[in-house]
């Protein structure tokens, strides 16, 4: 039976990975995570868009119905600069985009993101393409992913980091704010704190259900198998796996050579 | 005119390399950061030894005298698992601990890195062979690079992040603290202001001109030529490098494919 793969440079696709396995819990699931070369991030989208190629390339040993980027930075590279693939090929930047404008009423939309995906403007270029007229106002958050990565997520130093990038978009009078890192989410209580509750958060993977549901996957309630591959392995990843995935098992844990 | 090596992860060895400038002018240096995978400090010594035996192999493309490998965490790969080379391979480790025991009255000396550094357990290593009755103390401070490299150094919020980390080794009554990464001489006003001025801190660049020192090295006032070469480029990084490196100019900037 195929699988659907979903591949990001780290752990933070997992919180997208957990979504899609709950919704299709009897799917067949291949998790990449590039760990040897992250974080994505900070790199140029050249580099970017040929580490995404090499991953690709190698989830294709398996077979496969779909690819999911679950990262941003790798969404943005692809978005740039198409890759051909011979299953669909899912980024999270497009339906992040869509589900922005539906919540919306001021269009007026904010978006945290790696210094990478910020500045490849693919955020702005997406959501203008169905509404022209929004704005958008953009906010690198670096120091988002190393404190997820740290456990500060509770932490009162997460929370200053967080008032001090979070504010720098509220001043525009935003609705709507996306989280565009799929580390994000896991900071969204102290992200809701910073915002208020007037505004919007926006986790992309629930765009992404919409888009994989024109698939025809299977709705069995029954465990798919999920297989985690990792290019740097420690045990602290494994750790932060458990973690991340919760009640969601795997059924292997393996380290590849790209 | 064969040069010195001088290979980071990216541009926290630059504090490396401009002590070593600084001290030799005359001498040709050519300085390789691999920005395309770093950062190291948070991966598997397996992947970082496979990362600096790669780029060494790469250097050689180059007439060396000598390789300086100005990375705590590819030190500690290295001095784990040693790397056979034609040219002497010099690393930060050692001489950080030399210098930390010639400053230490009460041999109960803190060490900060990165998660790998100090999982590594090299500093322990190194500073107990040369003196085995020394209490260390190590502490990981994964959040140090990312701040640096936000430009967050004359900050609040770095202050009490850099207090936390300092605070668990200066409760064991240290009398040194080793800086032990790249990037952390950066942060030194803030780590200073954590410690109080009684605690000695040390850079490792120190020791180094003293290891570099034992080869026959030109004394010459006159210019030698500065190569930097990266595997990741993105104008950021050339506003950084020349920040970090000051009054020390460069002759060429490449990008290169390992």
């Amino acid at each position: 039976m195929a699988a659907i793969g979903v591949f990001d440079s780290g752990v933070g696709g997992l919180t997208v990975l957990r979504a899609l396995k709950q919704r299709w819990p009897g799917e067949d699931f291949i998790y990449l995570a590039d760990t040897a070369r992250l974080p994505y991030g900070s790199k140029s989208l050249a580099t970017i868009h040929n580490y995404v190629e090499q991953c690709l390339k190698f989830l294709k040993r398996y077979p496969l119905k779909a690819a999911v980027i679950a990262c941003n930075t790798a969404s943005a590279a692809v978005l740039e600069q198409p890759i051909t693939f011979d299953v669909p090929v899912f980024n999270v930047i497009e339906p992040g985009s869509r589900r922005a404008l539906q919540l919306s009423e001021s269009k007026r939309i904010g978006v945290l993101g790696t210094r990478t995906t910020v500045h490849s403007e693919s955020y702005p270029h997406a959501i203008r393409k169905l509404a022209p007229d929004a704005e958008i106002f953009q906010q690198p958050c670096p120091l988002f992913v190393p404190l997820v990565e740290e456990g500060w997520v509770e932490d009162p130093v997460t929370n200053i980091i967080v008032y001090r990038y979070v504010s720098s978009v509220l001043k525009h009078q935003i609705d709507t704010l996306i989280m565009g890192c799929t580390h994000y989410p896991v900071l969204e209580a102290a992200i809701r704190k910073a915002t208020g509750p007037s505004v919007h958060l926006v986790d992309s993977s629930y765009g992404l259900i919409e888009d994989l549901g024109k698939l025809e996957l299977s709705d069995e309630k029954k465990d798919g198998k999920l297989t985690i591959l990792c290019t740097d392995f420690s045990p602290r990843l494994e750790e932060t796996i458990r973690l991340l995935l919760g009640d969601i098992t795997f059924d292997d844990i393996q380290t590849v050579d790209l």
